[in-house]
This record gives C-alpha cells, sequence and structure tokens, in this order.
C-alpha cells in the first residue's frame, strides 16, 4: 500500500466531522491533556479516579472511543494475539480457548480466533494471520520449522501449547503427556493388568503421538509386547469402534485399554456395556487423559490424567506477552505434570 | 488521534526497508497493476490463475503480505467480526463458535471473540468491541437498547444469536424455543405423563426463558398446573442438584423432567439412576433442548429437540455481511424450527 493513499486516507478519516471525534475533543472538552485522555483508555495504565471520571464523562458527551486499529500503526502494537486451533467442537480445546481468553483479557489483549479443519491445514490460514499484524501467537496446533520461520522474520512471537519442534528452540507450554502416559501404565500394570489395548489420537496429532509413545515405552520396560493400537480422531466413535477392532483383534476382549483422550474412552466404556455386555471396571479397565468436564460425570467417573488447564494457559499468555514486550529473551519451554484422577473406571492396586 | 502524528507513523512504517514489501513493489516484480496484486490478495475477487500465480510468486520472493489493518483505515472493512459469548466451557457454544468460525472464514472475515463470565457482563467489553472498529457484531448474549443504539450510531450491525428485542426491531437468528419446548410438552402429555418438573436455564438467559415460558404455557392449556420449576446453571450439577430438590418439593419423584437444556438432562438421568435408583425411562422420562454431541452417547440417549445449529450459523453470517455491504437493508429475523429427536430417555407414545 503507498503511503501517500494510506496517509490521505488516514487524513480524511480524521476530519470527517460526523465520523468520530477525537481524543484532542475529548482532552478539550476535559480541560486536560491529550496524553492524559490515552493513559484512560489504556488498559492498565496509572490515573487517578477523579481524572478518569472527568475524560471518561467527555468522552461519553462526544461519542469518542479510541480507534484501536489507528493506534496499532503508531504503537506498532495490535493488541491482537492469534489462537490457532483445530477440532473445535472436541470437548478440550474449548476449554482451553475459554482459558486463554481469561488470561488474555487480563492483559488488555483480545483473541483473533483461527480454527483449522485438521492440524496440518496451516498453511490455508497463515497468510491471513500475518495480514493481521497480531502482536503474537499461541499455536496449539504443529507448525513447520519453515512456518515458524515466516513469524520469526516479522518479529512475532510465538507459543505452542502442548506441543514443540524437537530440534528447533521455541517457546512452549506443555502438559508432561509423556510422564503422564507412562504413569498410567504403571498403575494399571502394577493392579495385575496385562492384557492392554490402545486407542489412539490421530497421527498427525503431536499430543496423541507423546501419549501413546509413553505408555508403548512403559509398557515394553515391563514386559508387555504386541499390544495393538488402534488410531482414532478423538471422537467418541473412534472409543467405540475401538474397542470393536481391539476384541476382533486380540480374539477376546483385553484387561485394559489406554486411550488417547478422554472422549474416546467415554465411547470406549458404553461400547464395553451397551455392546460387549463388559462391566466397567469389573471386566475391562478403561483410562483416558485430559481431565474434560464429562470425565466426572456419574456414568463415568473416569480414572484420567488432569491437565492443569488454568496454569497452563496462564503460563502460555505470560511467556508470550513477555516476548512481545522485550523480544529479545530467549526461547522458554514449561513442561508443567499432569494430575493423576482415580477414578471409577479401571482397577488398581 | 492527531492525523499528523498518525500520518508520520504511517509514513515510517512504509519507509522502513527492513520491515516490509509493499504492493507497489510486488507489482513491479510481477510486472503488473497495483491494483492487480491487490485483487489478488482480496477473498473472492476475480482473478485469472494465471494473474495469481504470477503475483503470489513475486510476493513470495519479496517477503510481502498485505497489511490488512492499514488496508482498513482506507476501506473503513476490517474484515473482523465481534463474537460475544458467555458460557464457552458449556458444551452448546463451542459449537456454535465453530460453526460460526467456518461460516465467517468462508466470506473471508475473522472472528474477533469475546467471552464474558455471565451475559449481563457485556458492559465491560463494549467499549473493546468499539475500539477494534470491527464490521459487525454477533451478540450470542444479551444487549440493552442503549447498547445496541451504541452499535447503531457507529452504523455497525449487529445480529443477534438466538435472543432479539422485543420492542426494538433488530437483526435475529433464532431457533424456535418456544415452538419446540410446547412440541416436546405435547408429545410427554399425550404418552401420559402428568407429574412433572422443570429444571430451567438461568433467569439472565433469554433463551432458557423461553423455553420455560413454552413448556409451562402448553402444560396450563393442558390442565397441568403448579408445575415446581428450579432454576438451574446449565451445566450438570443443576441437573443433578435440580432432581434433588424436585423430588424434595414433590414428595415423591416426578414422571417427566423438563430440562433448559441437554446438560442438565444428562446430570439429571445420571442424579435418577445413580442416587435414586430410578430407571430412565422406566420410571422417569427426561427431555432436554439443543442436541449437543454427548446426547447421543449411549448412556443417555436424550429425547431432546436438536437446534440447525449449521443452517443458524450459516443465516446469522449472511444477514451480518449482507448488512456490511449495505447498512440500508431493514432489521430481519430468521427463526428456524428445532428437529424433534426421538431419543430413548423419555417414554412417548
Amino acid at each position: 500500500m503507498p503511503k501517500k493513499k494510506l496517509a490521505s486516507a488516514v487524513a480524511t478519516a480524521a476530519a470527517d466531522p460526523d465520523r468520530r471525534a477525537t481524543s484532542y475533543d475529548v482532552a478539550l472538552r476535559a480541560g486536560v491533556s491529550q496524553s492524559a485522555v490515552s493513559r484512560c483508555f489504556k488498559p492498565g495504565a496509572s490515573v487517578s479516579a477523579k481524572m478518569r471520571e472527568r475524560v471518561m464523562r467527555a468522552a461519553r458527551e462526544l461519542g469518542y472511543t479510541p480507534n484501536a486499529i489507528a493506534r496499532s500503526l503508531i504503537t506498532r502494537r495490535s493488541n491482537l494475539i492469534a489462537v490457532l486451533l483445530s477440532n473445535l467442537t472436541s470437548l478440550y480445546y474449548p476449554e482451553v480457548l475459554s482459558e486463554l481468553a481469561e488470561q488474555a483479557s487480563r492483559r488488555g489483549v483480545r483473541i483473533l480466533l483461527f480454527t483449522l479443519p485438521r492440524e496440518s491445514d496451516i498453511d490455508h490460514v497463515l497468510d491471513q494471520v500475518l495480514q493481521y499484524q497480531v502482536d503474537g501467537v499461541v499455536a496449539a496446533v504443529r507448525l513447520s520449522p519453515a512456518q515458524l520461520a515466516t513469524f520469526d522474520r516479522r518479529r512475532i512471537p510465538v507459543v505452542f501449547f502442548n506441543r514443540y519442534l524437537r530440534d528447533t528452540p521455541v517457546n512452549a507450554v506443555c502438559c508432561d503427556q509423556f510422564e503422564g502416559s507412562r504413569a498410567m501404565v504403571s498403575r494399571l500394570h502394577a493392579a495385575g493388568h496385562r492384557r492392554f489395548g490402545v486407542i489412539a489420537g490421530p497421527e498427525d496429532s503431536v499430543v496423541g503421538q507423546e501419549r501413546l509413545r509413553g505408555a508403548l515405552e512403559r509398557l515394553a520396560e515391563l514386559g508387555v509386547r504386541d499390544v495393538p493400537v488402534i488410531p482414532g480422531s478423538y471422537d467418541y466413535d473412534s472409543g467405540v469402534n475401538g474397542l470393536h477392532e481391539l476384541v476382533k483383534r486380540m480374539r477376546r476382549p483385553p484387561d485394559a485399554v489406554i486411550c488417547g483422550n478422554d472422549v474416546m474412552a467415554i465411547g470406549c466404556i458404553d461400547a464395553a456395556r451397551f455392546d460387549f455386555g463388559l462391566d466397567v471396571p469389573g471386566r475391562l479397565s478403561v483410562v483416558g487423559f485430559d481431565g474434560v468436564g464429562p470425565s466426572v460425570w456419574s456414568s463415568y467417573r473416569l480414572t484420567t490424567v488432569r491437565q492443569p488447564l488454568e496454569r497452563m494457559a496462564e503460563a502460555t499468555i505470560t511467556l508470550l506477552m513477555d516476548r512481545v514486550e522485550n523480544p529479545g529473551l530467549p526461547p522458554e519451554k514449561r513442561v508443567l505434570s499432569g494430575q493423576f484422577v482415580e477414578g471409577a473406571s479401571a482397577k488398581l492396586a
């Protein structure tokens, strides 16, 4: 965009009497300086209650609202952060989004939402993310090193949520999927389970692959091998179909099914009860991961690993905004342990 | 904001060689006009595949991305729409948001998300919504006539999702809550139910109050009066506690409980089974409203009214964007009927 055209548009917008009062008008009417007006509208700025009241009254009378977009051209801060999510209709990501929105709002920034049908569809929206001049990005989807470099070149900090890149230093906040899965396997094995089956997350889910790797590695250490793994899509039907597949492959039902998330565990429990007449946990132990709302419903009472979502969201926004304000900070990963929840869907020693 | 300061900031941003290539640079390199470059980056604009390829190659080589924010000062279009939601952690609104995001993305606009702890907290974010110069607003929360007038004065169209104002002409897309509740009552009554109880949505939920009104009005027409109504908060625990309250007030269990949404119906079913040992639907019929994902899980198989969310989201974005492009259009309400789902949680004739 040529600067003359833009500057003239800005001038026109500013001169249009119909359009909006300026901070200058407000300052005149309130009898204060223009910078006092700015401070009153800046989230978190220090200003006396009396001053704020005076300015706000003048602003109301004139119908003035600061133009956050025009301001962003001066401050180079849009106060927008992009949140990249896939799978919003799962039960987990809405909880993540809600926590992120809450934490962002406390910092005076707003969330611009980018939802992808699948994690791997990121290329379709990357261009859009850049166009909106966001201050930073929370990526709860996989990004390639090349995609990450695109943000780097524009000095837009990125914090990964529950994933990271193996050989590239990045900012990330993760629940320890690997450790959580290993601990779950240890508990099930100690309680006497030996015939294990796994219903895993999709292959393009980093989180799901970490959980799978943790479970299989620990099982192997304990001498349990050739564990059948059925890939799922994190939804209820994957849990139902997963158990059917496991029973088919193993010829008889397993005694413990490790599911890649809670919703698949719920589907697996329903299939055990309604399709196979198997008591859970009497005949079959089923465990999940996440600690979503329905995991505590009386019909399920899942044995699971709960992710500390609120703390994870807080850490994510903190890491991100620290880097928006101070781009020189080195990459940092924060790994939070999940909380083992001893529900009633698994026999434990 | 004084126009000189803004114009000079724009000029600085445009002149910074480090910062970004302009559309002029891309046009030069691709050997096309600057307006051709603009068209290639405008969602939905007509441009030949050959032209697009040529421009995109040049843009890639120069690391050019259009600045959506600067452009919005010229076009007076930010291509942002605000979505105001409360209760994101319920099971229903994430599905709404996901459908809205999908439909918005097809129109080339992005969603700026505003989540409120309660519907009535709108005043806290209204100012923020105005500052971001959004093109339009989808309100899935209650707005007062005064709040609506604030948007009107700034010529920002608003479409209500599942609510409206009774005495003010507004744009709205609604599922017919009233009709859906009446039809549900008729079916339950025809099947012989006479001892009704209601677990209703919160008092500040317009949707919940419509559903309640529909149910009570139809019950009264059928000669069923003095129906106990327990207010809930749309969550699982409200369903559990609601049934406990009903049993206490009615001295013995009702034969049908009408719940203000599916999640409360799920809580009510679990309480019936696990706390009172009542078979559902053998001893107690429980019905919901919404048709959320878990309503079809085998443990519940809810009898409910499913809202046609996809069609509602499409209608919402269509109404909104039509008014962004043509502000003179008169207010319009679209009321879509819910779909009766005969699950297995109620005895029906």
